[in-house]
């Protein structure tokens, strides 16, 4: 893939972070890794979602130099890193603050599998990691330690980090992680306790998802 | 009417799930049901809102098998065809994660006859099924099973789903089961409970609608 | 004022009843009420918020028959009917379902004085008025009993009603209004109750709203 | 700086407070001081956010006489005139009744630490006002009194007043408090009780962003 051509896909993947409400101010990012050449292309730090262009993004390599862009990356770079160096399948991450996942976050409860979408994105209750300082490598070290073969982690008293097979693919994960997280909070209004799903039904979701949804298979599967 | 018309029609009633906010992703989807062929359109699978258009709506003839269009139909199809199978007069279906609606299915909830309008729109409870696997009969059973002549009913632990008599006739009982879930919801976070209408006024609200609202009378009878 | 102004008037406050997220599909209404003729401009029954235009709007007279326009007009008519023939300095009348106030609607629940805005704005409680059917005149005589010399009032189980000078200036009690309902939701699920301001403080703030606030001071009187 | 810069400046404010779903109506209001020329430029009173231009801003000396502009300023100069005499560092206040702050302030709730961001961007609780008149030194003294080396003070029963370098750079105090208030919200409603990071935690945090975060490091010091 051409860097430029990464550029363009993190760039609206950022975004798209913004439309679509997850989002506030500088807060939150998009990153992706070229699988042919490793550079990672990652949003700069603190600047608005409306004056991103592909050529603001930064570019790091394997190691996290910035090696083109005239820009610091995000302070998240660091765990996005981590998360690229530990899970050599992963090729996308996104940061948000999205409302409800946050609330679960500040909460310090996992996100359980209250609803079928849930199920077939996730296969598994959305984990809840314990506290972890920004900029250094605690962050990477918790999701990398949580996620399992699961595409999300709640970081505790912060917000979400997701992984894909590329931005736009780690980007679904923060939207279905906001939606699950809406749905089991209005349940837990109604009720005091959110209804979970038993593993065998979330294991029939899961196989239809990966197998049936969608145009194409590969698509569905994690990374 | 001309296959297009009916693409045009249901691709614009996808669009509205989007721009209504019922939906996020590829979530949620509406189809229609030609009356002189039996022809049914629907939305290809895992497809972006943003990314729909009439020519990628995917038609099937009335045992559900595509007829027409390259892309693969929504996993929800079966649903859909159980429905219009089980309906004679049923000419669409609108299925949504709408946020409210959804905390109530995940609560495991009827919706309560707590507005007006709620009274005017449906003239009965929502109720809430059982759970059901997707893409099989199951949700279709459940649908036909717990509607009567109602007009929704709530997927436990999924979403909604709506009928009517075109795909955009059954949007419009998803605008309203939501603007109904969040009535409910709040009133019930304010004093514990829901206040719910008692029968005789519910009948004169419906009868009031079915006879006196919007241009044209035969617009408000459900299918 | 010319017929049609009144007609452009009325339309441009029923699109910001939607374009403010106030109003779902058909439901809610605006109307206004020429000084000069006492005709009334209202919206036609059933109709999109995206559909309307100047020429769609109904003309009523002070009796409530169509003089002018092809569609059926608000089913809410007679409500509005009756206000201002009950109401002679009123000019503009509004009904929602917005969310917040609609949950208090549903709750059987007046709205406090919560905030400085509903102290400058209302300068009294928002009260709830008893079950009332839609199409007669119940609606309006509840309006009529309950508001007094405010703006707005509670219709139990519905929504809201408010009156101005003009729709629009009606259109400006149902936003605040519904800015009210929000933070007293927000302020009771925090503490279990709802802090209200005393009657000294409120009317000091109506007070400052009356003489202060705006550019024109006859634009803050209630009508 | 020529005080038609400063005019576009602080309009665009006006309108990014709009934007993003902070105010309504007429309500809230941002300003900004030219540090070279003492004068205060701020937006007119109950003027409509979508009409607002760089020519209806009102130009103010350093003492709150209206120096420039046709329209009335603000009822809120008087506060924020206040807050500019007393620290001499701010050039910039914003005033807005963003949702869930409100929510707080109503309750009288100072804005607990619950969150990374909250801790990098204020480093300290947001604290809750007493009640405090609108359009006298009430709101401001409280201000004063209460900020400390903070960027925002919820004001009680009526909403929030944040200060910064600029007008933007208040925004985006003002946009922080909401996300701050809102997480806090609904993590409350899940526990019933608002977790709260610990100091030592909240220094790191601060420090991070005061000296990691962003393009240039003077953006993140408060003023």
């Amino acid at each position: 893939m051409h860097q430029l051509e990464l550029r363009k896909q993190v760039c609206q993947a950022n975004q798209a972070l913004a439309s679509s409400g997850l989002v506030r101010w500088t807060s939150g990012n998009a990153s992706g890794r070229d699988p042919a050449t490793g550079e990672i292309v990652i949003k700069p730090s603190g600047v608005l979602f409306d004056d991103l262009t592909p050529e603001k993004m930064v570019v790091l390599d394997a190691s996290g130099h910035v090696i083109d862009g005239d820009l610091k990356p995000s302070v998240d770079s660091t765990s996005h890193l981590y998360v690229y160096q530990n899970m050599p399948q992963v090729h996308g991450v996104v940061h948000t603050h999205s409302q409800y996942a946050t609330g679960f976050a500040v909460a310090g409860r996992d996100l359980p599998i209250s609803t079928t979408t849930h199920a077939c994105l996730f296969g598994a209750r959305i984990p809840c990691s314990g506290l972890a300082s920004i900029g250094e490598t605690e962050i990477g070290r918790e999701i990398v330690r949580l996620i399992g073969d699961g595409s999300a982690v709640l970081l505790r008293n912060h917000g979400v980090f997701t992984v894909g097979k590329s931005a736009w693919d780690a980007l679904k994960y923060a939207v279905y992680a906001e939606e699950s997280a809406e749905a089991s909070f209005l349940a837990h209004q109604l009720t005091g306790e959110i209804p979970e799903l038993d593993s065998t039904f979330v294991a029939g979701c899961r196989s239809m998802y990966l197998n049936d949804y969608g145009q194409e298979k590969e698509n569905n599967s994690n990374y």
